[in-house]
């Protein structure tokens, strides 16, 4: 398991590109994402909202000064359950050469526990049907997979 | 089909007690939600939490005066997919006495144009796996049910 050297914060901008090769280093990912020197400008642009945007944290995983995992995590003001506040998981990936070391669930259960402080009354995410790892990896920490995730591909 | 008298626009303050109501008049919502008069101030804090912040647009319809269908559009900046913008849909609700009109097909092509004209590369949503009905709804409209939604609840 994770030794414990591992420390989850903020991300800055400075980190983007290793969020954005984590993205990109994975079968669905690298169809989608485009790793480059420079990054595309688009990447900032949608980092530069998420900072800026008290209902967003993205969040790295760092060892030893490397970024070797990420999620991000959003805070949803809804009017159903009485008004309550949701916490939502997007992107998450742990660096393939640290995987099976714990660190994924430990980066979890960091946002869960952030998603508990703020007040959130449920931690929501999707993951994709083939991806049956990450249900069972989800199941582990406590999901259930209760509904269906329905997409729209826009033009 | 909805006749074209149907007006869909962002939900006002006034509005709320007949949003409640549809939420709680649904087999999962009654179980969830409190339409009482007055309104729990809790929702009351969650609306003006949506309606300060441009990336959520809780929108309703309208027919001769009355509010019968709502649903929940938020906008969401992700690093993923080259940094685009996500269209999210919750909390979709007609009237029971409405229902079979094409009313909640059109506030959902209302809603997905809105999405378009923004940017957002998708519209996602979950709905719960009990809601075949609903699964079928979204299917006509073009969704795919790719995902498995997870959900934690917290304490």
């Amino acid at each position: 398991m994770n030794d414990g050297n591992v420390v989850f914060r903020i991300a800055t901008r400075a980190d983007l590109p290793s969020i954005v090769r984590m993205l990109t280093d994975d079968e669905l990912g690298s169809q989608r994402e485009k790793y480059a020197d420079p990054l595309p400008e688009s990447y900032y642009a949608a980092f530069e909202q998420i900072e800026h945007d008290s209902n967003h944290e993205l969040i790295v995983a760092e060892l030893n000064g490397d970024v070797i995992g990420t999620l991000h995590l959003m805070f949803l003001p809804s009017i159903s359950f009485l008004g309550g506040l949701r916490a939502q998981v997007e992107s998450v990936r742990v660096d393939k050469a640290c995987q099976g070391q714990g660190i994924g669930s430990d980066l979890m259960s960091w946002a869960i526990e952030r998603a508990k402080a703020r007040g959130a009354h449920v931690v929501q995410l999707t993951t994709h049907k083939s991806r049956e790892d990450a249900h069972r990896f989800y199941e582990r920490l406590g999901f259930k997979g209760s509904h269906l995730g329905m997409k729209l591909i826009l033009e």
